[in-house]
C-alpha cells in the first residue's frame, strides 16, 4: 500500500531518471541512507545540501547532482525534506521490500553478522542460517535456526528466499553458489573472498573483500612514511 | 634491504608518477593483488593484459591504463611478468612493510578477522586482541592473547604498532579511536560502522561499511523486479 502510494506521488520521472542512474551514484545511496538515518534520530526535520556536506565530508556540489539523478528531492532555499528523503532513498534501494536471506555458513563471520543489527535496519530479514558442521546444525543464533547444509533445497521450497549471504570457506564457495542459483534465489552477497561471476538469469552477485580497504589504509599509511623521509 | 634494491631499479620514475595516482585507482590495486597472488599459485609466469583483462572481467585497456599509471610494468608483445607486477603491486601497497596491528574488540567479527588468512596474506601481523569482557581477557585465539582495555597503553609502550583494527561496539568508538591516536598508531581500519574522521596529524581512518554492498545488492533485486514486472 505505502510503495503504491508512493509511486504515484512520482510516477514517470523517477523511473525514466533512475535507468540512467551511474553505478557510482547508487554506490553512494547507501552512505547517504546511514547518515540519513542519525539525522532523523536526531530529530532534524530538514537540512540543506550545505548542512549534509558537512557531516558526510562531501562537497554539496555533489550532494545536490547524487539526490537530483532520482527527480530532486531538494527545494531551493528550504533544503531537504529529511523523512522524505530517507523514505525516497529506502524506496530507490528497495529497503522497504522486506527481503528474507539465509546465511550460508554460521562460523564467526556469519555469527557476527547475524548478530549485528545490519541486516534489520536495512529491512532484511534473516529467516535461518546453514552449516556443515554437526557442532553447530540445530543450535539457535538469537531466534534464528542453525540448519544442515543438507536441508537447504527443502526449506527453501517452503520459504521465499530473496537473498543468500555466502561466508562459508572458499572452497565450498562454487558448489554452493550453484546450488543457490538453481534454487532459483535472486541475489547472493558474497563475504568469501573468491570472485563469484554475474552471468545472465543467474542471481546477482554482489563480492565483497574487506581485506582490500585493509590494503588501501596500509598504502596510506606507507606513503605517509614514503613522505616523512623525504622531509 | 630488498626495500632499497626495488627503489634503486626504479628511482625517480616510480616517485613521481606515484604523487599523481589517482585514489580510484588506488582502490583497484587490491584486486590486482588479489588476482595476481591466484595467477601465481597456478604457476603462471606471464600473463597479457587480455588474459587479465578475462580472469578479471576489466577492459585491456583499463588494465594497461590502471598499471602503466605506476610507469608500466608491460612490454608490447609479451605481457606482464607476473612475480614481478606482483613483487611491484606489494611494494607500492606496502605489503611488504611487515606492519603490525592490534584488534580492538574480542567478539564475533574481530575474531572472524583474526582467524581468517586475511592480515597474514597482507602481510599484516596482529600483535593483540584487546576487550572489555572478563570473560575474553586472559583467553587466546590460536597464538595471540586477548588483553584488557586498560593494557591498552602499557601494550603500544612496549609493541611498535601500526595499525588499530576497531570491531567494538559504535558507542565505545570514539573513545578508543581517541586514545589510539594519542599513542600515535598511524592506522585506523575502523569496522564499527560509525565514520572516524580523516585529521591532520591523526592516524589514517579507513571506515569499512560491509552493509553498504548489501543495499547495492537489494537495489539491484529491486531493479530487476521493476523491469519484470515492467514486461
Amino acid at each position: 500500500m505505502e510503495k503504491k502510494k508512493i509511486e504515484q506521488s512520482c510516477p514517470k520521472k523517477l523511473q525514466a531518471r533512475e535507468a540512467s542512474v551511474s553505478p557510482a551514484v547508487i554506490k553512494r545511496l547507501p552512505r547517504y541512507f546511514r547518515y540519513l538515518r542519525v539525522i532523523m534520530r536526531e530529530g532534524i526535520m530538514r537540512i540543506s545540501s550545505s548542512e549534509l556536506s558537512e557531516r558526510m565530508d562531501v562537497t554539496a556540489s555533489q550532494i545536490r547532482q547524487d539526490l537530483n539523478c532520482f527527480g530532486g528531492f531538494g527545494q531551493q532555499g528550504y533544503g531537504y525534506n529529511v523523512p522524505y528523503l530517507y523514505a525516497k532513498i529506502c524506496e530507490i534501494l528497495g529497503v522497504g521490500e522486506g527481503y528474507t536471506a539465509i546465511v550460508v555458513g554460521a562460523g564467526n563471520l556469519g555469527s557476527a553478522l547475524v548478530r549485528s543489527p545490519m541486516f534489520e535496519r536495512r529491512g532484511v530479514n534473516i529467516a535461518a542460517l546453514f552449516d556443515v558442521d554437526p557442532a553447530r546444525v540445530g543450535k539457535k543464533l538469537g531466534d534464528i535456526p542453525i540448519l544442515s547444509m543438507t536441508q537447504l533445497e527443502s526449506f527453501c521450497a517452503r520459504h521465499s528466499v530473496d537473498v543468500a549471504v555466502l561466508t562459508l570457506p572458499k572452497d565450498c564457495t562454487r558448489e554452493a553458489a550453484a546450488r543457490i542459483a538453481a534454487l532459483g534465489i535472486r541475489g547472493i552477497w558474497n563475504l568469501t573472498g573468491l570472485d563469484l561471476e554475474n552471468s545472465d538469469g543467474g542471481p546477482v552477485v554482489e563480492n565483497v573483500h574487506i581485506g582490500d580497504s585493509l590494503m588501501t589504509l596500509c598504502y596510506e599509511i606507507h606513503r605517509l612514511e614514503g613522505r616523512e623521509e623525504r622531509v
